[in-house]
């Protein structure tokens, strides 16, 4: 293996003398390696300490996870000290047993470990030894990623007392990938699931992914697009998917699948798939234990139905607890779960679109059997850059409700774009539904703590794809990361977590760091303010969702129009969601009512979203609405040519490949946030007929010219 | 960098500690640096030579390229050696420039530039210096990328006297590549081409490609599939071709790219794309002016026209010499050529398809234009596993004939099935037509020595694609290293190229590589066993031709039917091409026809091919086809099962992620082996209605089974 050594150490000459050719035939950091690099501990002292504690290592447990709880603590001890730990040793500071290891003079470990379940860990410091226990050895591997975690932080790690379990239960990555490698709303190349090749052909990329989410705890995965293929039920695939839970089993990872609710049809020959039919039931119980007879964990179902055209329960006049239910029961007996799909809406209704999930799902409330799950987007449209919370969040409480949060950038600049999304997962988290007075935030929905719910979970739609480096844009992993983290606990702020990522990924430096975290904590605001500020929503171009479009009013559906949902006309532009108009304030709980029924108390970056203001409407800072637009446009703008600054002056202080590729995408970025900008701004002048503020750079192309622009091709598409 | 070590490191040792985590978490080697990985040189003696020589280099030129080859030199003596060569010194024992920098007492080396082109180059020892110096500094990088090769396979560098230039002018990857990524016949992920993000986003992999292809000679890519979309000639995408020029210039390779023949009419709004009207002439002047004041070195355009659906123009009476006249007017005064493609078929016509390229071409020999040459592919039907040579080599001396190999495997198992093409191209290219009797081989055809004609090219249809080893299969790498290497000579040995690759890339040892050696050497023969004996072809199932579809009969076109090929009744198999069937022969110079007319007479690997015979006629072995057919089959899989075994006994010689990758998939191609021929036997017995001969193992399955089966999701459709 030397030559590899050689030729690393040699890139890194390259990069001084000859800049320009700097990565060429080799790629340096190549950003496969995500936040677990483990590169050089350089503290001097921290290095001291921490190899006192890795170098002797005591591992009492010999199962497949021990064995990858092992190699992870040589991975880490190699890469961050340089040492070789020795595992069979006497003398050993760090320790690492399940309660069912524990050793007479270890078993004041014990009552940590009774409130912390199946997947919580401990790690208790004792007269200088550390101890890393728990119930079961996946809570070994959790409390291994902490401990390494605070290595690569460089935190301290005397003394310490650490006891932590998951606050949610299920938590998982949804893959929106279809079964030939397209990935909807993927754009990091191609789904990394390649059924072709499977069950033979093991990609080394299926134990890396199961890796990476092992150490931010997701337990779930979806590998297939909601929008389903009956296929994926069929024993040929279904000894596809058994190969990936063998792959992610020890990582304790289960495996979900999307089903097509049709399937009793397509696969069984049946006459229908109604689900209060007796040979459908019996179709659907065959399935399940057939299901279970190849993966004996095998973690459920995950149900988009009568939405968008997928078949449903909906189909035969059956709802959707009736749907979900039937499913649920033949899965009762293995312990799995039904993740079903709020994001329905009815062909044929003419109500406002944010209002129908909540007018579906409210009125099943109590409805859905134990093990079903009701799975939420954050916000009652679909996944905009900004959203307010989903009121169905605390209206149903005695329904689990799961939450849904998109990682993929659908709607927030693709993989070209630097969005930090944990603020915005945040954002939803924290928000206080009031439903049982102050304090009812929606995280508290989520965890199950508000209404006492047991079956808890969130998923995350993944930016996951073939890309070598994961996700498209570097920043993009930190999306996934803090996904995983925030799932795992939800109080954690997205600083903290901002923080973690860019010390094990990017740098340890404190100025670069401290540039690098002001770039990603403002980074999706400025999303927001180029393109949809104020509250706007639902201004994509068509069916690839890049770029603007909000002159766009001649698609299929009413709702399905940008023009349906910022309403710009002569007098002025916004969606009146009061009482006076679809009547949205409704759905939540009587102190929001109040507050988003009256523009002045209503948040300014919501103002649009539930109001119909004059052009001319006087904003609190003296300024119009229409000018108070054209700033946000402008600011969202200014903001990415900052972020590109910032990362300019970090030129030296990144790995140069990594370095490159994000300022290529920022370049990217800064383009497409002019390009929303004049495009909206120039459309929505030519109907409120107001000039641009003075400070305003006028747009280079006219109107004409951004309506004319065509992308085929732009990828991911549904 | 130092952390990159360590886990490099790390690895070997986990290797041997932890064998079935050995790769978890990080790759090893993971296929990505192909043939340039430039692994230590042990052997002490020639590392001793070695430094000797690079450890002080003098290169004297300034350019891109020189850059490159001074990049490349380091990372050599880096890796190969482990010394830092010194680029500023006097005392240099490796000198390197270009004709123009020669100084006074190198003038010696003048007359071996005489001959050389713009491409050659020539290595020569004096006095203990080596010398390398070209015409151009393109010349140089080959020189160079040579002069490693002889280091890699431990060659002798003492007294070095080689002068090189390629046999054949164009040598050329075609990627069948869609703009959305999909790769028609693409088996290795999607296209490395991300249209999408181009002409800003230039991912490190475009550079890396256009390394590998230098170091091969490859000098032309057209990156976009032969099914063009007219979408790629419009400004936008245009300006992406640029950037992807600008990458590949300094690699000495060109961009082509194909065109949609009615692109005046979808484009331009021009009511015909009749070539010979005048603004369809004008469209394409523009056209072609436009591209070369992006791209001033563009290489030309590949058409397919009036083929399987494309326009053509046929469509207005004209002939092919008409249409590609027309484009090849438009690139004249810039040096600029067409390769037209003689793959068309008559979509009304009811000549047998092997003949019908040689009917629509011959008579046209003689009215092309001097910068047109006809791409041909190898065999007249379609790249299947065995075909004859097709008929137009040397059928047309005033019209130059470019070769088409398929290095993608759509015919010999995708990307699972281990099938060097060495020997399949060789073969082709040693084929005697006998047109101007003996020894008018193939290979003159196409260097234009046969017919003396000055402009040759080859081309081969890529295999390369996203993923992480390019080519799927680590063994595909070795079909891009010979395509490229014989169009560089096609005099070297399919033998000796397969040394060199399995030096560079697997392993040095001697009896390991003489163990993959003998794999590689009867690799191809036995996929034509299990797949298509005897002459047999076109056998694949449909659309996406995974696995066999003998039976298949229902296609829209009679010659898309396999039962069209191998017209298997009750008395015999095979199609009769001779004089009282199709009379292909009649296309084959006198000395083919009449041996191709007898069945004594045909070779035995092409018997069915030209010739319909008795299930019981006699092989010169004294058994009946109908055995020998068995035989055959039976042979194909032993043969892999064969592969199987002595891929298994190097285990620990190979490094374990390579071992795993090639393990998992000849476990796959033994699978399909057995496919195959199961599949096969039992249609053909259908109708022969023989038994197996005694040595047959009886199929598990039956034939309703095989004809069950169902692909829909396999890989690389067209």
């Amino acid at each position: 293996m030397k030559s590899v050594c050689f030729v690393f150490l040699l890139l890194s000459i390259l990069t001084v003398s000859h800049p320009a050719f700097a990565t060429l035939g080799f790629e340096g950091e190549d950003g496969y390696r995500l936040w677990l690099k483990y590169g050089p501990i350089t503290n001097t002292s921290a290095n001291k300490v921490y190899k006192s504690y890795l170098q002797h290592i005591k591992l009492r447990s010999q199962s497949k996870t021990a064995a990858i709880v092992q190699q992870e603590l040589r991975l880490a001890a190699t890469g961050l000290l340089n040492i070789q730990p020795n595992f069979g040793s006497i003398n050993s500071k760090l320790v690492i047993a399940p309660k069912a290891q524990l050793i007479a003079n270890e078993l004041w470990l014990l009552p940590y470990l009774n409130d912390i379940g199946d997947e919580g860990f401990v790690i208790k410091d004792k007269e200088g030894v550390i101890f890393i226990s728990a119930n079961s050895d996946i809570g070994l591997l959790y409390g291994t990623f902490h401990f390494i975690r605070l290595l690569q932080n460089m935190q301290p790690i005397e003394n310490l007392s650490i006891v932590q379990k998951p606050k949610v239960k299920l938590r998982m990555l949804n893959h929106w990938d279809d079964l030939n490698r397209h990935a909807e709303r993927g754009y990091a190349g191609q789904s990394i699931f390649d059924w072709h090749k499977l069950p033979d052909y093991k990609e080394q990329r299926y134990y890396d992914y199961a890796r990476a989410n092992a150490s931010i705890g997701i337990n779930g995965v979806v590998p297939i697009n909601v929008n389903s293929d009956s296929l994926i039920l069929t024993p040929k695939y279904l000894k596809k998917v058994k190969a990936l839970a063998d792959i992610f089993r020890p990582y304790g990872i289960k495996i979900y699948l999307s089903l097509k609710f049709s399937s009793p049809q397509q696969l069984g020959g049946l006459a229908t798939s109604d689900p209060l039919n007796k040979e459908v039931q019996q179709w659907w119980q065959q399935k399940t234990n057939q299901i279970y007879s190849l993966i004996p964990d095998f973690g459920g179902y995950l149900v988009k139905a009568n939405s968008e055209g997928q078949p449903g329960p909906g189909d035969y006049g059956r709802t959707h607890a009736q749907g979900a239910n039937m499913l649920a029961k033949t899965l009762q007996g293995f312990g799995g779960v039904v993740l079903w799909r709020a994001f329905v809406y009815n062909q044929n209704s003419n109500t406002e679109r944010s209002l129908q999930a909540y007018n579906e799902f409210v009125p099943l409330d109590g409805k859905f059997a134990q093990n079903v799950s009701i799975q939420v987007k954050n916000g009652p449209i679909d996944f905009q850059p900004r959203e307010p919370f989903s009121p169905l969040f605390g209206a149903t409480p005695e329904t689990s409700l799961a939450m849904e949060f998109q990682i993929t950038q659908e709607y927030l600049g693709f993989s070209t774009h630097l969005a930090y999304l944990g603020t915005m997962y945040k954002e939803t988290l924290m928000a206080d539904t009031h439903v049982l007075g102050k304090g009812s935030t929606v995280s508290k929905v989520i965890d199950g703590s508000l209404h006492n719910n047991s079956l808890t979970a969130m998923a995350g739609v993944a930016n996951i794809g073939s890309d070598r480096n994961w996700t498209g844009h570097i920043f993009g992993q930190a999306n996934w990361y803090v996904f995983g983290r925030l799932a795992w606990d939800h109080e954690l702020t997205a600083e903290d977590i901002a923080k973690e990522w860019i010390a094990m990924t990017l740098t340890t430096k404190g100025s670069a760091s401290a540039k690098i975290l002001s770039m990603m904590m403002h980074s999706r605001e400025y999303v927001v303010d180029y393109m949809t500020p104020l509250g706007l929503h639902h201004l994509m171009d068509t069916g690839h969702h890049f770029g603007p479009g909000p002159w766009v009013n001649n698609l299929g559906r009413d709702d399905w129009n940008p023009t349906y949902y910022h309403r710009a006309d002569a007098k002025g532009i916004g969606l009146n969601r009061t009482s006076s108009g679809t009547n949205g304030v409704s759905q939540y709980a009587r102190y929001w009512q109040k507050r988003f029924s009256d523009p002045s108390t209503t948040p300014q970056e919501l103002l649009l979203w539930f109001h119909h203001l004059d052009w001319d409407y006087l904003m609190p800072n003296g300024i119009t609405l229409w000018q108070a637009l054209a700033h946000h446009y402008d600011k969202g703008v200014a903001g990415v040519a900052q972020m590109q600054a910032t990362w300019s002056s970090l030129q030296g202080e990144i790995e140069p490949n990594q370095f490159k590729q994000v300022a290529m995408s920022l370049s990217i970025q800064l383009k497409e946030a002019k390009w929303w900008r004049d495009a909206c701004m120039l459309y929505f002048q030519s109907i409120s007929k107001r000039p641009f503020p003075e400070s305003f750079e006028p747009p280079k192309q006219n109107l004409e010219y951004f309506r004319s622009l065509q992308h085929p091709y732009a990828p991911g598409q549904g």
